[in-house]
């Protein structure tokens, strides 16, 4: 059996990742969703294992320690990062592993997995995405200032990346990742020879 | 508006190609099959600029010439060729198009349109290729024997390309050959900064 596909979502906040995603995964029972490590405090509604593994600080040093992290990062004084050992499993079964991340950690990924698929999402346009932060409602106008501004560096950098989708549509954009994962699955940079073998002798 | 995708379909006799090829294109009213020029005698069901134009040797040869050929082959004192000119104005109208021609011709393409997508076609198996030649009842043993000695160099040679399909239900092999084109277009090798741009700026 061929190995999962490894792929890296990333984009502006606003341009609407975490539906996406969310509906990617409950749309197959062969994609799974990768669950980051953090040492935040969880919320009420949180639950460990499901949002996030909660550890202690030190657990996550020692993992970073250990090189057993395929990428993280500090915000706001708190580490995130996602654990290796269980998006490897997952791939070995032959499930493709989805990580949520931001563009910074994606680039961390594809040194330590070089066969890692990188999808930047993105808005239709730069205003679409501006008035999506706007009716939120929850953000005041330095953040959305930030925001919009991290989304202008993330854009001048996103040539690194694999694949550009936009966020037009939900369905489109689901559709379009699915396809993305469709075609990454018979590609022969991927395939192994035992892989063709299989296949040429297979009864 | 962005090029289409240049797809070049190849596999071994047998594999399906052709019913694979014409269903995508039926299904889409972007997808579209190059014509091949050739030099042979049209039979009688054969329409010009529908299934080949066909030319004499001395126009073929000048063709040759004056590079206006993607690629070209030599088959049984015939020649065979796909002409630039149609496929270039079909990109550049944003049309996906299809060429389905032998890996040799494949890999000329690959030259002079790095960007093209390089996709084998395969039957299940090699038992599978071997039934399905014997089940037309129109091929000599040693025609079979042939067919079967190319499949196997061709299979050695596949790595060469971008893609592998398998052919075991026409409509899976449809299917993925879509996928393959939407997540090409979408592939940041193909977007120049131009489009890049007009994602960025579009109301």
């Amino acid at each position: 059996m061929s190995k999962g596909v490894l792929m890296v979502v990333s984009g502006p906040s606003g341009a609407g990742k975490g539906t996406v995603v969310r509906q990617l995964v409950a749309r197959s029972d062969k994609i799974f969703l990768s669950v980051s490590a953090t040492t935040r405090t969880p919320r009420p509604s949180e639950i460990h294992g499901n949002h996030y593994f909660f550890v202690s600080k030190d657990n996550f040093e020692e993992m970073i320690k250990k090189d057993e992290l395929l990428e993280y990062a500090e915000y706001a004084g708190n580490y995130y990062g996602t654990p290796s050992a269980a998006v490897d499993k997952m791939l070995e079964d032959g499930k493709d592993v989805i990580l949520e991340i931001e563009m910074q950690g994606g680039l961390q990924v594809r040194k330590k997995r070089p066969d890692a698929v990188l999808v930047f999402l993105i808005p239709p346009s730069m205003e679409e995405l501006e008035y999506r932060l706007r009716s939120r409602g929850t953000e005041s106008e330095q953040s959305i200032r930030e925001r919009l501004a991290i989304a202008e560096k993330e854009y001048r950098n996103a040539h690194q990346y694999d694949y550009l989708v936009v966020n037009d549509t939900v369905d489109n954009a689901v559709k379009t990742l699915q396809a993305i994962l469709t075609a990454e699955r018979c590609s022969l940079k991927r395939l192994s020879l035992d892989d063709m073998r299989y296949i040429r002798t297979a009864p």
